[in-house]
This record gives C-alpha cells, sequence and structure tokens, in this order.
C-alpha cells in the first residue's frame, strides 16, 4: 500500500481505505469524552451528560452541486464537508459532540487525496470537540458524495429556535456578508481574474471554502437572551423570511447596515449588496434579540473575536404589508421578494409554496 | 399541487416536497417522546433518558448498487433504507429512538413516489418506535441516494460488540439465510422465472426486498448474556470473521446445520449453501453466547416469535491454525476463506488487508 502515492481507493479496496483514513484522525481520549465504542463496529456508543438536549442535524456535500474538484482543494474539502454541520448547531446554540461521514465514492479517488479530506475534517474536529465516531463507505459510480450527521448538546432552555423572534427585536448577523459568494464568483471567472490582487482573492476563495462555524458566538446567543438563530447558508434575503413566518412576524431591514467586506464592495462595485443579501453560504449567525440583550451580546462577542452588527428590526406582522422590506442605499424603503433559493427550481422562490 | 398524480418534484420544488413527505409521515407524540424540536429548524432537538447510552449507526442506498427501481416499489424502498439502520441498532442491542434520512433527488421523481417511499419507511417507523426527525433533500443529478442515521439507546452494559466471543461459546444465527440473496437471484433472472412458483418467488423477493430489523431479539440478547453480536449484510461468512478478528478467536461452522428455508435449498439445489453462506443481505443477527445462555435467549425467542439456530462454535485462536473452518455436507471440515465483499474490489477478501 501507498498511500502517499497515487493508489487509488480501487488499488486499496474499502478495507485498506478504512484503515488509511483512521489513521489520518487526530486521536481523541475516547472515555474522557463519553465515547463508549468508535469505528469499526455495527454503531458507535455514547453516553451524553444528565440534563443536556441532544441537537441532531444532518447535511451532505454532492460533487457537481455543492462542490467541484477542480475549485476547491481536498483539505478544504473535508473541512467544510464537517463546518456546513457544526454551522447548523452553532445556529441552535449547541456544542458539537461527535460525528458520523459518510464517503459516496466512485472508487477512482487517489487515497493521498481522501487522506487529506480527513485531515482537513480532522483540524476542524479536534479544534470543535466534536468526534468522528464512525460512518460508512460506499461506492457511488456517478458523483462524489459527503454525507454528515453531526450530534450537539445544549443544557436545558438554551436551545436557539427560529421560532422566537418578537417586535421589538434587533435583526443583527456575524461577521461580514457576501465574501463567500464573492470567492464562488471568482472561482466561475477562473481564479483570481484580472480584478483581484492575489492576496484579496485569495481571502475571498478562502471563504467559500472554508467557512468557519460560528461555535462560540452560538454559545453567547443561547445564553445571553437571543430570542431566534439560524446560520446563513441561503443568503440573508432567503434566510429571514424562515425565521419571520416561524415566529409570525414582520422585518424592516437597512441596506447600509449590511456589514460587507471592503474587498467585496470594491472587487464587485456593482454587485456587492446582492452578493450580500442573495450569495449564500456564508455561514454566518442571523439572530434577533431584544435591544439590551444585543448589547450584552455584542460586548461578549467582542471578547472572543467575533463581531455582530445590528442590520433592522423586527416589526409586528400585519396582513396588508410585506412581511420583509428593505431600506435600499437611495434610502427608499422597498418590499423585498422573500424566498430561498429552491435547487429543484432554480426561478421559483419559496412564496410560491406558503413557506418551507 | 398534484401530489397523488404525475408530479415530479421540480414540478412542485423543494418546499413543496418537504411539506407533502411531511404529510407523509405518522403523527408522533412530540412531547412523549422526548423529542422537542422536529423537522423544518436547523436541526433537531431531544432529550434522552437519563443513564442512557446511545447508540448512532448510518447507513446509505445508492441507486445501480443497493437497488434498482425496476427491482423494487418506492414503499418497500422507503422500507428497506430504515430497515437496514435498525438492523445495526439491533445488532448492539440498542432500542431505535430517531432517524434524519437524506433524499439525495435528480428532480425527475415522481412525488407519489417519494410520498410512497415516506409511508413505507413511516410504517416500520411507528411500529418500531423511531422518530423521523428531521433530514435534508439535496440535489444529486446522476444517482438517486437514500442516507439515514439512526439513534438509539441502551441501557449501561447492555451494549453488545463485535468483541465479546469467548472459547466455548455457541455460535448462533436468526430466522434462515440465503432468501435474500434467492430473491435477488430471482429478479436477476427476470422477476419469478421459470423455476419458482409464484407465491415462492414472492416470499424470497419480499425477503430481499423487506428485511425484518431483528430488534425484539436484539433486546433479548443484550439481557439473557449474548457475548457478540452483529446482524448479517455481507453474508455469513464475511461477517463472522469480523467478530473473530475483534474478539481474538476461531470458530467451527457446520454447513448442515444452517437454517435455510426450503424453498431456497428447492430451487437452487446446487447453490442453497453459497447463497445461504456468502449471500449477503438477510438482516438476521449473528450472535455468540455460552451454551446455558443460549438455551435462555431460545427461549425467549420463541416467546416473540423468532427462532434461532445454533450453527457452531467459537474456539481459541491458534497461530498454526486457520480462524475459521467449516464441516462440509460431506461431512469433511476445511478452512473457510473469510472475507467480506469488497465494493472496490470485487475478486478481493478482508484477509489481504488485515481485517476492517
Amino acid at each position: 500500500m501507498d498511500p502517499e502515492g497515487e493508489a487509488t481507493v480501487r488499488d486499496i479496496g474499502e478495507f485498506g481505505l478504512i484503515a488509511a483514513l483512521r489513521a489520518a484522525l487526530p486521536p481523541v481520549t475516547v472515555a474522557g469524552a463519553g465515547l463508549e465504542i468508535g469505528i469499526g463496529d455495527d454503531a458507535a456508543v455514547w453516553r451524553p451528560a444528565a440534563g443536556e438536549a441532544l441537537v441532531v442535524t444532518t447535511d451532505s456535500l454532492v460533487e457537481g452541486v455543492h462542490f467541484r474538484r477542480d475549485w476547491t482543494d481536498w483539505a478544504s474539502l473535508g473541512h467544510k464537508t464537517l463546518a456546513v454541520n457544526l454551522s447548523d448547531l452553532a445556529a441552535m446554540g449547541a456544542r458539537p459532540r461527535l460525528a458520523v461521514l459518510t464517503l459516496a465514492l466512485r472508487g477512482d479517488e487517489r487515497v493521498a487525496d481522501l487522506v487529506a479530506l480527513y485531515e482537513g475534517l480532522g483540524a476542524l474536529a479536534a479544534r470543535s470537540g466534536t468526534l468522528i465516531a464512525g460512518g460508512d463507505i460506499v461506492t457511488s459510480p456517478m458523483a462524489l458524495t459527503f454525507h454528515v450527521t453531526a450530534i450537539g448538546e445544549s443544557r436545558q432552555g438554551g436551545i436557539l429556535t427560529r421560532a422566537g423572534a418578537r417586535p421589538g427585536d434587533v435583526v443583527a448577523v456575524s461577521g461580514t456578508l457576501g465574501a463567500a459568494a464573492a470567492g464562488l464568483r471568482l472561482l466561475t471567472e477562473g481564479g483570481s481574474g484580472p480584478r483581484a490582487g492575489a492576496a484579496t482573492a485569495a481571502a475571498l476563495i478562502a471563504a467559500h471554502r472554508r467557512p468557519e462555524p460560528r461555535l462560540g458566538l452560538g454559545t453567547i446567543l443561547s445564553e445571553r437572551g437571543a430570542t431566534a438563530a439560524m446560520d446563513l447558508s441561503d443568503g440573508l434575503l432567503g434566510d429571514l423570511p424562515k425565521i419571520l413566518v416561524a415566529s409570525g412576524v414582520a422585518a424592516r431591514l437597512d441596506a447600509a447596515a449590511i456589514p460587507v467586506a471592503a474587498a467585496v464592495r470594491a472587487l464587485f462595485p456593482e454587485e456587492w449588496l446582492t452578493l450580500a443579501t442573495r450569495g449564500g453560504e456564508d455561514y454566518e449567525l442571523l439572530f434577533t434579540a431584544p435591544p439590551a440583550a444585543f448589547a450584552t451580546i455584542g460586548a461578549e462577542a467582542a471578547g472572543i473575536g467575533a463581531t455582530v452588527t445590528a442590520i433592522g428590526e423586527i416589526v409586528a406582522a400585519s396582513a396588508g404589508r410585506p412581511a420583509l422590506t428593505m431600506r435600499g442605499l437611495d434610502g427608499r424603503e422597498e418590499p423585498v421578494a422573500g424566498g430561498a433559493f429552491d435547487h429543484f427550481r432554480p426561478g421559483a422562490s419559496m412564496d410560491d409554496e406558503g413557506g418551507e
């Protein structure tokens, strides 16, 4: 076997691959983490702390849909496979505990590439306290697919849902929006392209390839009185309506307040606001909180190096008024066509179906 | 929307599909089952009973690899998608609690077919006490894939692993072996074929399409002193070596003792033993137990309508002797080439790589 060379999955087989991948994961202190039986039996066994609620989420990356091999590297792909799941846990205010991973492989993949994938995934797992507790490897002749189910814990009462937003709450986001979409745009245009300096382009592409789950901020939100939260995967204007529907409220946004990195504004002078509001894949947290709680959250976020920005307010829903309006850069308040991207109907919006 | 007609996923979109599928699941008493937040938020939230160990397993069905649409019906496919996961929980002695499901769809699937899939899955979920707590729908242009992660609970000390078999233990299986492989063979030959009566063929094909997870028996095994267990997915001679390696022991089997349905023997007079030992997908339980415990298990199994059959014994491993031998139908004891089917190297065996 030659896991560092040109050997493919087909060369070393399923069982050889399992051994190579297991070796690529960081070592875990099994007993200390509550994991009693890990990779290798029919199932993983794990004893949660008493009184904790469990949070379970699942997300997949499909080649040609969620990623292209020529637009990323394998370690980044491993990072992102786990990160998009941990981001869902962060949005619930949960701490990640374990994850199981399924690889659906064609068989012609290089073992060294899959080891790099596991190293990227393993580095984020170690840093976030997530145990990779097992998984499955299956043949998938047509497309490489990575599938993760992640389980987190949260103390009683600490679960953040989409349903708690109330009139008067601040609408806020973490970090900046639009960088991942800008990075993807640079990739589709063929690397750094003519418009970006190399370092700027690299930072935006990294935002697309390696989103950072906002776990520390999620804990602060759940402990300091945020009323609703979710992670931004479909873009601000695709995702905020889900909170509005779940909470039975309306919202007003201020376009000028939306935090957008200077690089995105500079490279996309015509489109930066569209990238920031509809681009997707930011994996920042979108949340609501009463003004006093928002101030506390902002101060504590600064303590862990995170930023939060108020971008609007929750208002009461009323029959004759649009659920979402935004004051544009020209100062005029306009209704916003909400709606998440529908993968099966790219031209449709969520509004067609009356909500998720 | 016309979920009972010819509408496809592309016609009604992701959000319309979610609504149609949610309606197809059996109602659950959310609070009573410990599920606090179900389908529709970023993640499902669930509070396990104090002191329980959690068992997590994950398994996928890929079109063209694990199923063909022309060899099954949609309700059976839903049943099997959940059943193969519950079978892993049964093998650990765990009771199923919840499952999350990912559908990777091309978009040209009929909504009515996916509703039938959910109904088949939902019927088994209701019967087994499994809550469908959420999931994900993604686009997968090349192949339909169903992916489940199931979580069960088991009391402290009640977890059955592959590692506890000891010399002197009985090796036993539940039910009969080979029916699923015989059913698949009938399907590959084009339906009931010339050799089978219609009723016989239907029973064997049902064994392939709708395996029954042995959950009740798994509980008995964990409570009555079984020392190791696993479910039979890769065939007896592919799976038993995994117990032998994990437990550090050897085994002797008796071919004449292996329970095989009369229909399999009659329809495949030359091949029935191969179908029973290497055919795979039986999803019966393979376990080991001291003789006294085996007697108790047999009596309690009869009480729930299950059968268990002793097919051999565990012996001490020794350097110069094969880990697995079988006394054939001719009375001669021969070494058995172990090894599970390797999807990436169909000609290879597990022994090449030194075990899973």
